[in-house]
């Protein structure tokens, strides 16, 4: 029995949106914008997108009008009535009212600001100039908009039959990883895989096979709307933006010294609890933790992101251990290009030592590898990175020199601000 | 948007039946009730249920009254006329009017007739008596209403995600396997699933699988009502109840001796081509093959059922050869208890020797295996066999003891008139 109604209404959609929600972002960004809202609302920050799989042509794949489409689509869109009682009503990390009033008004204004696209050499360049924030709430649309056109172009040159084959072996491949991962005692572990899905719908799907898969050891997922629709946590912290433009912005080497432990210090106005995870990798996480002033250590906890999982664990330990904190009171999320394997290697090498959680990303979301001839669906390395703070050209060094980002005479002075020596790279995966 | 008269339509079903329609059967069927109907109007046979696999105590899994609500069902079914004009205006193995006038007319009227069912022990004792042309009949959906109900019966507890992950690991496992079957060269394979399948929409998914993935190579499926809708080929020969009725009408031994081939010479007058393939196992393959008289090695081709496939291809091979055929232009049928490791070896076996093709039966439509705690959906071993015919016990040997069926003394008589020595039981997977 076809119903008639539905297949018309199906058939007259001029596009189909890939993000329909203002509240289909990272929980971080609404965190961070609140601290930008009381911080920095005239601080211009401009945000740029980066692919670093150079060899997918993304511009050759994704018409120009189709991404156009989806981001103006993205730019009509309003917090709902129903969204922001969720924000005014739900409890984050065990707390109530985590949004004051006044952001959550502003925010009920908010629209994503305008963007510039041009195409170079089979990329998009795609940026985001404006007040920080407004364009920080662009970096989670903009990269899920990408991969998702990205991923339709793929599947629109397979039949049904084929598509059904597609997502059975991707949801055979999901839950194989759940059923694995369901091994490990007293596991942690989120989505952090809304900036790389394949898609909404499977992001959701994802969320889905944790929650019946894992049960408790799921603790969240950083997508806001899923987490209101699935009744489950809203997870995340805060990202290196904030300590490259506080970097950007200052005006001496000194401020400069001093300005990632400065986002510490305002962070902690706002926060508390499991929201105070250092995140200590932007210029190097060696020098951060040495040079960091002696209230730092008291932070719940670190993110290792950049750094091999084993080592930069062992490091947290070491300097917690150093400054006097019990370790096993502390708490490491892991979060850096995460699968199963990793997981369970990293699970049993700190297992009793410390607190930890994992943050899986992009192979749990968008984990189509194999799946489509040449690697069509393999996932991509694709960010949106701050490049410039008040016309000040940004800089990321990272633990990673594959994932350093900024001008090359900035770069060296970033390095010798944070005393950062040579380091090996690692490959980017995802 | 939720389609309610569809949502109100779906919940009104008093049972959601799963044999809908008289084509719901093997090919063979048709074939076999077409020379019944010519020869053996008269003869009454009853055929009754075994279930091989006494662990699974089918009574305790599955209410009597569903299963005979399901019985009623397939009672209520006439063909209709759409399945009339098929039968009458398909190609059936490269030939128009496989069918006559007369006997489509004959099953234009026909229903399944009444069934006897019991319970004893856990097992349902499920008997069919009444002239051979009907009884037949209910060998296949009688098997399918079992088989799904079970499946059922296990469905039933599970989760809607549960289930949705099930089928994707179950479709998952099919593709696998048909990308595997895809490498090999020449392959001819085709669904005899219908007996022991899941359920019927599996069934028909399979039949998908194998058509989208390997094209050519998938030479049709046994079932009439699936190769209809999909507009594939309807394929099969005959099985061993005409040999098993002819041989419990003899009445001497020199008869009962004679009977094997008399089936021959009576299908060999109905068919030509491809649907002269030779059973040859119902009393022991060597001696009959032996004992043949020679127009048998003019045949197309022999069906190897329960003998080692590879014992039983060279003994083909060796057959023709010795009756002066070219085992070249000669064609072998696979179809005892096949998986892709098996169809592989036999495959890669024979390559250029002979021709040969697949049945692929329970492991193509019935492959659950794992997929529920304790194996609740592994298939299991039922088959429906002729008990006897106009009030005379029906024996079978076969070139497995372990299939061997029929009263003590009389399958004592079988072995000696069929000069059949002991061998070794191999273990029946499905």
């Amino acid at each position: 029995m076809t119903d008639i109604a539905t297949r018309v209404y199906n058939h007259k959609w001029k596009i189909d949106p890939i993000v329909r929600s203002l509240l289909d972002t990272d929980f971080y960004k609404l965190l961070m914008a609140q601290t930008i809202f009381r911080r920095q609302r005239d601080t211009r920050v401009t945000f740029s997108i980066l692919n670093r799989s150079k060899d997918i042509r993304l511009a050759d794949l994704v018409e120009e009008s189709a991404l156009r489409e989806q981001l103006d689509h993205a730019r009509s869109l309003r917090l709902t009535r129903g969204e922001s009682t969720w924000l005014r009503g739900n409890m984050f990390y065990g707390k109530r009212q985590m949004f004051a009033p006044e952001f959550i008004e502003w925010l009920e204004g908010f629209q994503l600001p305008a963007y510039d696209l041009r195409v170079r050499d089979g990329q998009y360049e795609l940026e985001f100039d404006g007040p920080w924030l407004e364009t920080t709430f662009w970096e989670i649309p903009a990269l899920a908009i990408l991969n998702e056109l990205r991923s339709r172009a793929v599947l629109a040159a397979m039949g049904k039959f084929e598509l059904q084959v597609l997502y059975a072996r991707a949801m055979t491949r999901v839950w194989e990883k759940v059923q694995r991962l369901k091994a490990l005692p007293g596991l942690q572990i989120a989505d952090f895989g809304t900036r790389r899905r394949h898609g909404f719908l499977w992001q959701d799907w994802c969320v889905q096979a944790m929650i019946e898969g894992l049960g408790d050891a799921f603790t969240g997922t950083s997508n806001c709307l899923i987490a209101m629709r699935r009744e489950v946590e809203a997870v995340g912290t805060n990202a290196h933006e904030l300590p490259m433009v506080y970097a950007a912005l200052a005006d001496s080497d000194a401020e400069l010294a001093a300005a990632p432990y400065q986002v510490l210090r305002d962070w902690q106005e706002d926060y508390e609890g499991n929201l105070l995870i250092i995140l200590p990798d932007t210029y190097g996480t060696t020098h951060f933790l040495a040079a960091a002033p002696s209230w730092v250590s008291s932070w719940t906890g670190i993110r290792v992101d950049s750094k091999d999982p084993i080592e930069g664990g062992e490091e947290a330990i070491r300097w917690w251990r150093e400054r006097g904190e019990d370790p096993r009171k502390k708490l490491a999320i892991f979060s850096d290009a995460l699968d199963v394997t990793a997981i369970e290697r990293i699970h049993y090498h700190f297992a009793g030592r410390m607190r930890f959680g994992f943050g899986w990303g992009t192979l749990l979301t968008n984990d189509f590898r194999g799946f489509a001839p040449d690697g069509a669906l393999d996932p991509i390395s694709i960010v949106c990175k701050v490049v410039s703070a008040n016309g000040r050209p940004a800089v990321k060094l990272s633990d990673n020199p594959a994932k350093a980002m900024g001008p090359a005479a900035e770069v060296e002075r970033y390095k010798r601000v944070f005393e950062l020596e040579e380091r090996a790279e690692r490959p980017v995966l995802v």
